[in-house]
């Protein structure tokens, strides 16, 4: 039996310090709330952005502007407790929190939990990570400096991912099974400048090659199979709803198993609000989180003070 | 008859270059549609905001933020037109866009044209525009210095726009028609700190008095007229939606005029979508602007590349 500390009760509980909760901390804040921020990082997803161009009136990494979004925070009365929330369940009034070292007490949650990466589900994958897959280019671009790296993906951040390994790698092969990418438009023309990167089109991966490191990736191709040889592989298809914790709360959830949010961020249930990637809205950008957490916040705010 | 300069076809006709507006143009010409900006200015109302802090990450002016916006979009194919539109009309394909002194073609249309401020619709109001009645305390304030001044409505504008005078008027009223204001409670702290300004509660305005100047704000409080004289009234009490050159679209609008919007910011025409402050959208702040602006931008892309 672990000790669990009893704590103060909240107006509002937010989980996740992503753009969505930290925007949402600013407005809860702002508007009179007892606010605490459960997360177990600041930033989130988006301190993996290696070159973020499209919150207006910004130019530089998603961890910079984390930064920005952290440092004002401090300006306010918000309480930080860097813990994974294990579980959250409906009280008589409002909802207790669980955390692995707490219970807290709120009246109201707005869930901004994020993502974690989507896996390819093929042989080596598993076996290999760490040891040549990897998820994350911000960490481990480094290791593959001058050498042949993939990187699975058609999306906006395959495409800046594979950029930035282009400037790195000897060689950049995207495999991506459609036959144009998907990534803004300016992203995937800087791509087709870049000499050393190879855009390999319908091409869905089959295994990973490898003992102890990568050492090659098969693919299918127009009914064949074809093999590549790489040295690392870089799995950027998406990402899945980080909601392991709500599964007490039976929420409404779409088809990808993200929560269904209306215009003002409300879920399925009463005093519970959403925001950011973890909802079912379509573009997933930091700009929209951020909107997403004001509105759950004043959604939260309107909602405490009338119960 | 004026000259009508015919000028090339766009993708994307953008109208209005506030924070939904410029957020749209940054997506629409990262998405490589061909931009164009229509506005009359650079920045909108949110030019008007003397203290920004809830735009995350940033702390200032609300035209020291415009700035960094515009910046950002100079980095990008975007051609911007500086005057007012006229007047819309659908085409067999697409659309046609009529300046006082241009005609423009777009597959797609935009409008994120903002708002208008409200008047109170009292004797005196008109009469006394310029001369006392004010419609914006960032150009007005400086005539008010030592002086008494009345600001009539409690929303966060108005509430700021209180807080704004008190550094520099020698008395400030806020006349607000409930019992609680509505702006964020971190302004209203801020305001009840003030030893200058006092709020008047449940008043109603009836008529501004004075001849060649504002002398006086008579009110309506508890069934009784209550003259409170004053040198000066800022009127506060929100916007209408900017949408007169909209008349031939036949766009569904609600009850207050504004331009009703799905969550993909599309509009009751197709090919036509909206963004802002000029939509139904219930909070109005900058960072759900540039979020809808980013949406719209994306929805219009979308529509372009099938079509």
């Amino acid at each position: 039996m672990l000790f669990i500390k009893m704590t103060k009760n909240y107006d509002v509980v937010i989980i996740g310090a992503g753009p969505a909760g930290m925007s949402a901390g600013l407005y809860a804040a702002r508007d009179g709330l007892k606010t605490v921020i459960i997360s177990k990082d600041i930033g989130g997803t988006t301190n993996s952005i290696l070159l973020l161009e499209n919150w207006p009136g910004f130019s530089g990494t998603g961890a910079e502007l984390m930064k920005k979004f952290y440092e004002q925070l401090k300006e306010y009365k918000i309480d930080f407790i860097m813990q994974d929330v294990e579980k959250i369940k409906k009280e008589k009034e409002g909802f207790c929190i669980e955390t692995k070292k707490q219970k807290i007490y709120s009246k109201s949650v707005i869930i901004a939990s994020g993502t974690k990466r989507r896996k390819l589900n093929v042989p080596g994958e598993k076996e290999l990570t760490g040891k040549g897959v990897s998820y994350c280019v911000t960490c481990d671009a480094f290791f593959f400096k001058n050498k042949t790296v993939g990187v699975v993906g058609g999306s906006d951040c395959a495409a800046i991912s594979a950029l930035a390994l282009s400037d790195l790698a000897k060689k950049v092969y995207v495999f991506y099974r459609g036959k144009k990418l998907r990534c803004e438009e300016i992203t995937s023309k800087r791509l087709e400048k870049k000499e050393n990167v190879e855009i390999v089109y319908e091409a869905v991966p089959l295994r990973i090659k490898g003992e102890s490191k990568v050492e090659g990736l098969v693919v299918r191709q127009n009914e064949k199979e074809k093999e590549f040889n790489i040295d690392g592989v870089f799995i950027e298809i998406g990402a899945i709803a980080l909601i392991e914790f709500i599964k007490d709360l039976d929420l409404e959830l779409d088809k990808d198993g993200q929560i269904i949010v209306d215009s003002e961020m409300k879920t399925s249930v009463d005093g519970v609000f959403a925001a950011g990637d973890v909802t079912h809205s379509s573009l997933k950008q930091v700009v929209v989180a951020a909107s997403q957490g004001a509105v759950a916040a004043k959604s939260a705010s309107a909602w405490v003070k009338k119960s």
